[in-house]
């Protein structure tokens, strides 16, 4: 740090990314990456002459990917807006709306933890339920930029739209930002509800269920009021954002939306073998609308389990902090991956003493 | 607008990027694009295989290219920050250093006063001298975050590197942005005085010179302190957001600095040339380094000119503030559009009753 630096920002601490040790070749369990490449017609989307066209600015306004997006969900163009990734949309979100304060649960996106501190947004953490779900009427009313992950992260679990209605419903004066990031592997949006309520925002990515972690497009849905607020501050900080390259594979990606919808059923089927396999084996296992697995034992500890695993080449998450410490978030890999896991899993409880039934 | 957003923004105006019209195919001289591609090499650099890959993150630490530009530069890895094109950088630069105040000139990159403005930073806007000129005595000490675009634009004017040592020294409790997006024209680089100098941070582009304002890269150097604050601020935002692709075609841009300083070259033969045929029908040409020129004609009003141009099918740059209403700024293209570029002026000057000589 330099001494330089603005006050606010000096104890101010970073996310910190999941890990992408290169010692050796891993099973990455740990960032909730997709185990399948694009499409294929996405793989041909880009070639040399676009290469070649990286001399012009790309388009500000990301217009052709705008329209498609626009058609796909039957939204106006107005009601679209496009960043380099959902964490940038996060990020102007909590920068437009957080005057006065903002309110998530205490088990979230880490992330959200970071943008308050960043913005001087007052932050309100809400814990959640015992059984780690999220009671909704402890978000309604407030008077606070409101920001929930459905399904959340990294509990995996989800809340039904007519409890979202009843947060927006409760109180029209502050925006609520639903981050559906996860949204597309068995849970429900709540897009449609921005024509009924302006103070809706619906972030989305296309890093897990469209394969473009590494592509960096993320795009929010809501009245066109609060879209002009984003694209305002977009043109106020990096007007270009997203790459040339990453707008056309975009396009290709809205294209091929067929294909994405059966990877995401095959994530879901392998999601639902790998629960029931690891609760045979004395899991605890939270039940999961998402592309991953939050997963707690009695015989071993979170932290041991991670090293464990990491040590025989599989990588997943795990978290310090003191609620959620007995967990890992284990993201769901392709069939081989999974099974390879679960065979491992059994090796490392045998290994520490635990006999299952 | 939304009645949601926060006040500060309320009244801030967003930068306007240079036009994209789109009505028909002109020959664009108006944000200092390259008039060639990326290097042959550059557009192999890519393909299917790194597509497929999308899937994962990108290194967030963008290790590889972060290790190609310090060898590069004879620098430590530790001295080098990578993000989203230099304007990201620039933000980063307001939020991180600017809580005394920034001061800059009165006609320099527009985006300054943007950065100022959105983050509550006071700005104090030195005026050019009366020819343009930079006086360094006038950045010297005042305990603010100094930022000067050197070569400037747009007047595309520079000055020499042992001015901007003497506005170092003047005040070592404040940063100094030297933004040299313009330096591989014909300026001279300041960066070999980050090592003596841990106040200074100077930001470079891969959008002009290396042909990818498409791409999205910028980079900074300066001393290890300030470089670790804005990679501070970035892990608080964005921490990926450089895309994959992007981070490989940057590694094959520095291997093939060759092609790109032939091409700069030939850009700076161009420009000495179209200065010459400008000057030589009466404009007032402004000496410049960088990838454009910066011009005015008694005979001629600056949007007039400007305007006359664009319905014939080429796009300049005008700019509304008084003090330079007079000029356009004039992107350097290839040899062809610029001999094209002087035959339409010259039609323009004798349809509007100029004769010259």
């Amino acid at each position: 740090m330099s001494r330089f630096l603005k006050q606010r920002y000096q104890a101010m601490e970073a996310y910190t990314p999941g890990e992408q040790p290169r010692d050796m070749e891993y099973i990455k369990l740990n960032t909730n990456e997709a185990p399948f490449p694009p499409a294929p017609s996405v793989l041909e989307a880009v070639g040399k002459e676009d290469i070649a066209l990286l001399r012009l600015y790309s388009d500000p306004t990301c217009s052709a990917l705008t329209e498609k997006l626009a058609r796909l969900y039957g939204v106006g163009k107005e009601n679209i807006f496009l960043s380099n990734g959902s964490d940038d949309i996060l990020n102007f979100a909590f920068m437009a709306f957080g005057e006065k304060g903002a309110r998530f649960p205490d088990i979230t996106y880490g992330f959200y933890k970071v943008f308050a501190q960043l913005h001087g947004v007052e932050a309100e953490q809400i814990p959640l339920e015992e059984d780690f779900s999220l009671d909704y009427k402890r978000y309604c009313a407030g008077g606070r930029l409101t920001v929930i992950a459905n399904p959340n992260a990294p509990t995996g679990m989800s809340i039904p739209v007519w409890q979202i209605e009843e947060i927006l419903r409760s109180d029209p004066h502050r925006v609520v930002v639903i981050d559906e990031a996860y949204v597309d592997f068995g849970g429900e949006s709540c897009y449609p509800l921005i024509e009924k309520y302006d103070n809706l925002l619906v972030v989305r990515t296309f890093s897990k269920s469209r394969c473009m972690a590494g592509g960096r497009l993320g795009y929010a849905m809501g009245s066109a009021a609060i879209i002009a607020d984003l694209e305002k501050l977009k043109y106020a900080t990096n007007p270009y954002n997203i790459n040339r390259l990453t707008q056309a594979l975009g396009e290709a990606t809205v294209d091929a939306e067929d294909y994405y919808r059966a990877m995401c059923g095959e994530i879901i089927r392998v999601r639902e073998w790998t629960a029931k396999a690891l609760e045979a084996l004395g899991f605890r296992v939270l039940p999961s609308q998402t592309n991953f697995l939050f997963v707690s034992h009695s015989g071993i500890g979170g932290k041991a389990l991670y090293l464990a695993l990491k040590q025989r080449g599989i990588l997943v998450r795990h978290f310090e902090s003191q609620r959620i410490r007995d967990f890992n978030r284990v993201t769901i890999g392709d069939k081989r991956q999974m099974e390879r896991f679960v065979e491992t899993v059994k090796d490392i409880l045998q290994e520490a003493g635990y006999e299952n039934k």
